[in-house]
């Protein structure tokens, strides 16, 4: 099958290999050996005539005796080295047990500088000393941190094992584009003018959403891919503008085929990590989430509920409590908080948004205190404490006014309840799948939480556009918004949503009706998502999937508060790149030939986006 | 290390399943089975009073018998259907040996139709009968056919099989970002406006290059990505705006490393179609290369080198052949061409921008004829066909004058004369590393082909400009910038290169005497590549790497001849996408808020770039 080779080949010739060995291999039974090193320089101490050098590369560290005095007196931390020497044994006495290779040391014949070093920014160890704007602009400093070093390996692992687990499963791996159309599904999209066609632009996806559900009509029935995927936001606390999702669809699938995916996914990731996640994960309505926990995204670490008070204060006198929603949170142990910790509550719960955080001390003598306890009348006293299940020394917390912002409050003064409390073993893992969340919301909602709403309509898909309703409720969706339940799922682990998904509409005539509820006119459905629609004609099979949010699975598996610290380069505040500077100005000729400034009266003849 | 669960969740109830077996997996093990099936109706045959279906899944397709006359006349080619039914074996006779499934039918209790489909616009079969035009409009219906389904699954066990072989070699997958700064690397850049920034602008990268080197710098010393690039190119033929390479880099490794791992990939990646490659793959210099076949990627399934023969034609009286060089190539057979073969040849060189392509047919019984023939003299007829080892029965090929451009036409013409004389073997496989590349070309030439010379100077890089020279040329690379050799391989398969890397720059003083060279003043250097060479101050490891061009790679894998058969959802010519029809204009509201028309005067006080 091969053609003949043709001709004189060069030889190939072996040149000098940079190093035989890594410096963490090197072990009792390599005493005696000649071997060549490479790494950086991470620590050096002179003990007169007698220099020590800790070398460092990828593997680990090992000693290295340099006797050359002059040799020595030049190198720096972080020069790379390359050391030809004899592996040794240590001095009797001078093992270093806490290290893999601490039995032995390499005396140095030959120590050639590889590279120099400038003196650091800032150490390279163990210890973070500097802000995260320092460790950015000199990221490739940090990143040979050990805890950076840690987290992308353990990244690399995860996304090998998921793809293993879905490549058992029968799964196809396949990209999808980057540069597209634009895909609305709740944020703004990063869009991308095309030079070839000036005046038209693409969009970097929010996700590969239609081109995964394509797929299923595209009969590859089990989809994935580690996609990457775009959000043009506000950046928010520990968002990036540049994200990356495990993307899965399948056809013929319903609600638990994909959740038991989900489970084995999870399951197979905090093996990683040496936590056995018992199976299955335990699910959730939305309704019941709120209800009790405040949050579509509890965590459930610890208990703490909230309690509904409305019936109980149905008949009070106090104003405050004369409202739609009353609801209590209990705070263990909360009455011998001091003056100043109470008021830094009703400070909190400003930052929210709220008036503050009305509360009654429930002291360790039985006496309720604070400024709403004399509001109260002797019944509401006598039933309070027993009625959201405060003991004595406990403080308890109320909310009173419209029930979701409410319960939002309450919910979170829960989790900051949990924390300052050690309610939460941050050793913990709790997983939850929150189910049966409503499919649609108020679009005023959804714009005042900074969302952008797809369509011009009074509702929008809380989920998104092409979430199915659950089957029940097929036939009333459109004309019952409100009560329409979604037939998606979230899996929420430690208080974080860590993926979702959805069975997807696959008809049609379906996603006309959502589009309509939307307030997309039939015009600006097509114009957007005509293909789409159009495919959905052509024998569109039932479909669902899930995407899991991958720096933050990562990060929860690293044990990081931030995703960027399981991200290599990530951007800091506004977008914005210490390292590159990015984004920055273009050049005059590049907005020229970018096509930026086209206006379609320019050339009448060429129609912007029309082949 | 779990908390306990705070009850009371919901129930889990296993809905109906959507299938209980895959279509291509039913045997006669299963008859007597009821199994649940679903698919897409392939073929229907009405054998009056019963019907036959064929049904198809991912897996594979069964027959399907259907009894009910009215349930079947409603069922059309595409629709979607769930089966409940017992698996038969067929009547004797029936067996159909081509088909897995052949021995059995499954005979319908129920059909329930999932999705209708309306008419098609091509049939889904292996069968291709309609443009790619219409193909990518309606991409879904052509990826359910059989090429399009070997093609995405056989690229996704190709991304496995090389991902499992970096893993086994030590290497760390890690992600780069894809909003960054701009990376010159000889094309254009996408640019997309920062909201955040007004004014600035992020590039998409044309490769990881800058991030895997500072990888590098960062101590991860394995790394690789199967990362998405991006070059806005006049899209020649068969390029995409957005590509995707399976990139690496190392540390502490030379090119024998390298070029070893690469054998590694592309050995396992044949081995996914049974072909098993001889290692090690042949090297040839670039200089052979260019002599012996005009190119740069060789087509070595066959012969036919090309022959100098300026000293042949030295003292040549023929004007034409009065030049700084000439060269032949023989086309075997090609003696007995018709005029208008050979003049068709003078409209080949041409469209290739030369003047014509001169000839001489060295007829069976010895004669030598043609135009060009009648200029020579005895002597130099008389030698002739020896000097270009042509047999009674050829037609030698010449071109004459500026070396490159001669070459480059005697070499097109040499894989022209393969493909036309049946030299070349379709089923053969034919690699090569081609080494000792010249490490810069005057930036002339590079932008006469199409690409952007990155910086002002008279030279310009033929890899790119953190490509390291090799050893012998470190010290005057810079005074003799045209004698200079890179140190860098390219692999090529078949005529194509599949792949190509380099040992890098790794220090700073190296990196900026090469950015003099391509006129690059050092402000522009700080400018564009300030935080490369601040990263090199501070212990650059000597490193190198490789990337793999991915749907190149793929498509001689698949046996395709476009690189858009092995993408899921490819741009067609000049960008566009026929399926979503992107680009597209973009609203006022998005162009105000992208901050598109931002101009520095308009807010003196905003800089843009500047954090």
């Amino acid at each position: 099958m091969f053609a003949a080779r043709i001709g004189p080949f060069i030889t190939i010739e072996r040149n000098a290999v940079l190093r035989t060995h890594d410096l963490g291999s090197l072990r009792a039974e390599h005493i005696g050996e000649t071997v060549t090193l490479s790494g950086w320089v991470a620590r050096r101490r002179d003990h007169g005539g007698v220099a020590f050098l800790d070398l460092r590369d990828a593997s680990g560290v090992s000693q290295i005796v340099v006797r050359e005095e002059d040799v020595f007196h030049s190198l720096r931390n972080e020069y790379v080295l390359q050391i030809t020497g004899v592996v040794s044994r240590r001095p009797d006495g001078n093992d270093n047990p806490a290290l893999d290779t601490g039995e032995i040391e390499v005396i140095a014949d030959t120590v050639v500088v590889l590279n120099e070093a400038a003196p650091l920014p800032f150490q390279v160890d163990e210890h973070v000393e500097v802000g995260e704007e320092a460790r950015l602009k000199h990221r490739y400093l940090d990143l040979r941190r050990p805890g950076m070093q840690r987290n992308l390996r353990l990244r690399s692992e995860a996304n090998r094992v998921a793809r293993n687990l879905l490549h058992e499963q029968g799964y196809t791996e396949i990209e999808t584009p980057t540069l597209t159309r634009s895909t609305p599904e709740g944020a703004r999209d990063f869009v991308v003018p095309a030079r070839l066609a000036p005046g038209s632009w693409y969009a970097l996806p929010q996700s590969p959403q239609l081109f995964k559900q394509l797929l299923q009509v595209g009969g590859f029935e089990k989809y994935y891919q580690i996609a990457r995927c775009y959000r043009d936001e506000d950046f928010r606390a520990d968002r990036q503008p540049e994200f990356t999702q495990l993307d899965i669809e399948a056809s013929f699938v319903d609600q638990d085929d994909i959740i038991a995916l989900g489970e084995k996914i999870v399951s197979a990731l905090w093996k990683l990590i040496d936590v056995e996640i018992p199976l299955p994960i335990a699910r959730m309505t939305y309704r019941d989430a709120m209800a009790r926990y405040g949050s579509d995204k509890p965590d459930l670490r610890f208990g703490q509920e909230l309690t509904e008070m409305t019936e109980f204060f149905k008949d009070t006198g106090f104003g405050v409590f004369k409202a739609p929603y009353v609801g209590a949170v209990v705070m263990p142990g909360g009455a011998s908080q001091p003056r100043r910790q109470l008021d830094a509550w009703q400070e909190w719960a400003k930052q929210r948004g709220a008036k503050g955080l009305a509360y009654v001390l429930y002291k360790e003598d039985g006496e309720l205190t604070g400024p709403v306890a004399k509001n109260l009348t002797d019944t509401e006293r006598a039933g309070l404490a027993d009625a959201v299940g405060a003991k004595p020394g406990d403080c308890i917390f109320f909310a009173a006014g419209e029930v979701s912002p409410s319960r939002a409050l309450l919910g979170a003064a829960r989790v900051e309840i949990g924390h300052r409390t050690g309610l939460i073993n941050p050793a913990d893992w709790a997983f939850v799948w929150i189910v049966d969340a409503p499919m649609f919301e108020p679009a005023a909602a959804a714009v005042a939480s900074g969302d952008v709403a797809v369509g011009a309509g009074k509702w929008t898909a809380v989920h998104h556009a092409f979430t199915s309703p659950k089957p029940e409720f097929m036939d009333t969706f459109d004309t019952d918004p409100e009560s329409a339940l979604a037939f998606a799922y979230d899996i929420v682990c430690n208080g974080n949503e860590i993926g979702g998904g959805s069975i997807r509409i696959h008809r049609n005539d379906v996603q006309k009706r959502v589009f309509e509820v939307m307030g997309l006119s039939s015009d600006e459905a097509e114009e957007k998502f005509g293909f789409l629609l159009e495919g959905f004609k052509f024998g569109a099979p039932p479909h669902g999937g899930i995407a899991i949010g991958w720096d933050r699975a990562v990060s929860l598996l690293a044990g990081v508060d931030s995703i960027r610290d399981v991200i290599a380069f990530p951007k800091s505040g506004g977008g914005y790149d210490p390292l590159t500077q990015a984004p920055a100005p273009i050049t005059a000729q590049q907005r020229k030939e970018a096509g930026v400034d086209f206006k379609p009266e320019d050339k009448p003849e060429a129609k912007p986006g029309a082949k």
